[in-house]
């Protein structure tokens, strides 16, 4: 996306809904230009039906916010569309002041890498409504699908246990954007490499691959090739053995590796990319063992995700590492995290005193939670999370380290342990508040936030569910404004 | 992408997977940078459960194929690769050969818009081996998500009826690229319109949107929010009922609707995005009609997709409008098309003739299939296809209509009515041989294509399969070939 140097900084506006653009105008038409907002960008459900969500793609909003403008180009395009009813969409001194626009709101957020959870605010945007607006679509099209898939990418590494995994998603991504979100984001959740090149120039994200069966298949023989592969990367040497016949394969294998042994030269993997891979990757294991290749490491792929990877080394399969593609990228089974952004407080300009809002629907888990909220991650001696308070500090009844459940307005619980703040202030007044942190930095911070989840939490089958509730205060604030939004129709 | 106004020509190049250029290096370095490849990109299944894909991506193949060079920038990075062994992953010739690089291939595909099935050549790319090659990924990462998204929104509309469906799905998309991907396939497919901006601009696509739940939350009372939108969008005005509550929403659009009414306006729809959408649909409908309101018309949303669009018009839901979003972006339930790029002859420098190759696998339904192929594609009197043909011409047996099943040897079939050449030349030497056709000419191909198509292939559930079939001289070849293969580990 715009988001590397490949891009013009003003296709970050219209990368938008139109229905942005149409209330940006209508509160500028409503005389709110000087109203301000605070909304929240959260999601409703762990994905995958795990137990927890990495925080992803927050390390480019302050781009995203300092970029945030529109050209002339951008200008001429929107005073082009006609209104279904006839006349111009867009009036002239609306187009005049997005001609002079720029961000101005404030942002925090949970930093990138560490551990989200359900219906907390992951993102919290502060500053004039039509900013704060405008800003929408394109957050969400940036942090949605990269936490998703930095969510997917630390299961698979998960069940990995330790041997590398590399992302070979790029040609089953959403265009070039996709394959580098992709990239990205499961590097940052513990993948070790991409086949990406791109994402490899543009976020130094260390780069892998081998050949495809298209190179076996371009010489006469199978055994021809690989000496033609060897002798060109005789330092990066992975021979891919299904083409044909993979018992085949294996022979060849060992022929070209004794072959390079003779000139000083090692092979240094085969990847199987077909078939049975516990049988054959044993299979193998056991031919160059006896052939005294031990040294040779065995990669698979085709169509991993993290049970695959789970059943393989449960069954013994001596494999050294995994190239896992189609379902990361595409983060199969669930290729939507369902995040959204929505309103929770406004203050307009005869105001002193925000109003909190929340959205009421038929469907209850869609109710929202209202005010300026913050949270506070408690810890417990290990630094382990043991559960997390959503604070609006105008409503709380102070310090406690009671919560209480967002769905069950019934139970509470008590969090054990010490709190700290989990959301930075990443801009301020529209301009970074410093530097986003590095790809490693971020990918450390999730390393070091996965290591002390509590395992029954990062289990994949029916975790047990981390607590994050209401702060008492909030709670009761909450369950009067859903009453009375409920009777009126409306905030009073 | 690349393929927008918004990026260098560049970034195309490197969108790919490391191993392209590395057989690159490995083809370059062994002698046959002058050997010829031909390769097919293809599917295997039908995605969704359904008879048929659409064919889309393909209008920008020509763009890519002749903006894939190496720059400065480019060189630099790939001359700082390390092979993990040691030493440069990439020789300083090869580096200097790629700087001059240009792609010489020749390409032929599927009209973009037109009907593809299982296991054909959707395209067919012809060239110098490393040319080839390193088309691959940037290719499968053009038009795989593009055709998958394309079938998912031909389905959706199908389902509508002819009522218009809109593109929403920008915020659950991979990234602006993905956003654009989805806005143009779903345009070709058959939708209406889209809510993504640079959509509209890129690509001309009509651009639609209401306004979202946090309009009404920013002001004291429904009423008001729907007032000061009416007000600001007089002739684009859909208004969302489902903030609090719809039935109070209702009252408050017809409210709106009869002040609309005195100044000359009219409400012109309105939108619920949650609950149950068939009974709330009913209700405002009915709530409307009574009010003499009967022009007002009812879009709905929220996580729609074929089957919820087809069931909520089987319980006839009074509905004229579909905003489709998070299903169509991200094809849920199946994210990936699972197209590949498979090399299935080879020329080398020696020869006169094209070498036929075919990947074995122990899962039979991975054989490709070998050749320089073309597709007949056999139509009846009302020109509705009746199966495709596929052929090669140094070992075709002459005129037939029969086909012989490419999973079963032993199952044959005629086909009826006349047979076409199915597809198009569309770049030659590297250059495009006409102009791509306009977004707005494969959308018409598509709607034509659909319409001619069989019903019982259109169905969603159990659709009857398409005929696809080798011509008997290929089928026959194809079958020694794998003996040989299997047999001998390689083509001779």
């Amino acid at each position: 996306m715009s988001l590397t140097d490949k891009t013009k900084p003003t296709d970050v506006s219209l990368n938008t809904d139109l229905y942005e653009l149409t209330m940006a105008q209508g509160f500028w038409e409503s005389g709110m230009v000087d109203a301000q907002a605070n909304f929240n960008a959260f999601f409703r459900d762990n994905p995958f039906g795990g137990g927890f969500a990495i925080a992803c793609g927050i390390g480019q909003v302050p781009e995203l916010v300092e970029n945030f403008r529109f050209d002339d180009e951008d200008i001429a395009y929107l005073s082009s569309l006609k209104a279904p009813g006839g006349g111009a969409m867009f009036k002239q001194g609306f187009l005049d002041y997005l001609r002079d626009f720029r961000m101005h709101v404030d942002v925090w957020a949970i930093p990138e890498g560490d551990i989200a959870f359900p219906r907390e605010p992951m993102i919290r945007v502060q500053g004039p409504v039509i900013d704060c607006q405008l800003l929408e679509t394109a957050l969400l099209n940036l942090v949605n699908f990269q936490t998703l898939v930095a969510t997917k990418a630390a299961r698979v590494v998960r069940a990995a246990e330790g041997r590398p995994v590399s992302d070979f998603g790029l040609r089953r991504a959403q265009g070039p954007d996709g394959g580098l979100a992709v990239a990205r984001a499961s590097y940052i959740a513990g993948c070790s490499s991409t086949s990406n090149i791109l994402a490899g120039k543009l976020y130094g994200i260390p780069v892998f691959g081998t050949h495809a069966h298209s190179w076996v298949m371009a010489f006469p023989t199978e055994l021809d090739a690989f000496r033609a592969f060897a002798k060109s990367s005789p330092k990066n040497c992975c021979l891919l053995l299904d083409t044909y016949d993979v018992y085949q394969g294996i022979e060849n294998a060992i022929t070209v590796a004794k072959e390079m042994e003779a000139e000083g030269e090692r092979l240094s993997a085969i990847r199987i990319d077909s078939g049975d891979l516990a049988k054959l990757s044993k299979a193998a294991r056991k031919a160059f063992d006896e052939a005294g290749l031990p040294y040779i490491k065995i990669s698979v792929s085709n169509d991993l995700d993290e049970y695959l990877v789970q059943s393989l080394l449960a069954q013994g399969a001596p494999i050294d590492s995994f190239g896992v593609g189609t379902k990361l990228a595409t983060c199969d089974p669930q290729p939507s995290l369902g995040g959204v952004y929505k309103l929770s407080a406004i203050r307009t300009q005869f105001d002193e005193d925000w109003d909190p809002v929340m959205k009421i629907s038929e469907q209850g888990y869609k109710r929202t939670i209202p005010g300026i909220q913050h949270i506070k991650r408690f810890y417990d001696i290990d630094d382990c999370p043991t559960g997390d308070m959503i604070i609006d500090d105008s409503v709380s009844e102070g310090e406690s380290n009671v919560i209480q459940d967002i769905l069950d307005a019934y139970s509470t619980m008590a969090l054990p342990g010490t709190p700290r703040e989990l959301m930075q202030h990443i801009v301020h007044d529209g301009v970074r508040t410093c530097e986003p942190p590095s790809i490693t930095e971020s990918r450390d911070r999730c390393r070091y936030a996965l290591m002390h989840l509590d395992p029954t939490i990062r289990r994949f089958l029916n975790p047990q569910t981390y607590p994050v509730g209401l702060e008492l205060g909030l709670a009761k604030f909450r369950g009067k404004l859903a009453q009375e939004e409920r009777s009126g129709s409306g905030r009073n």
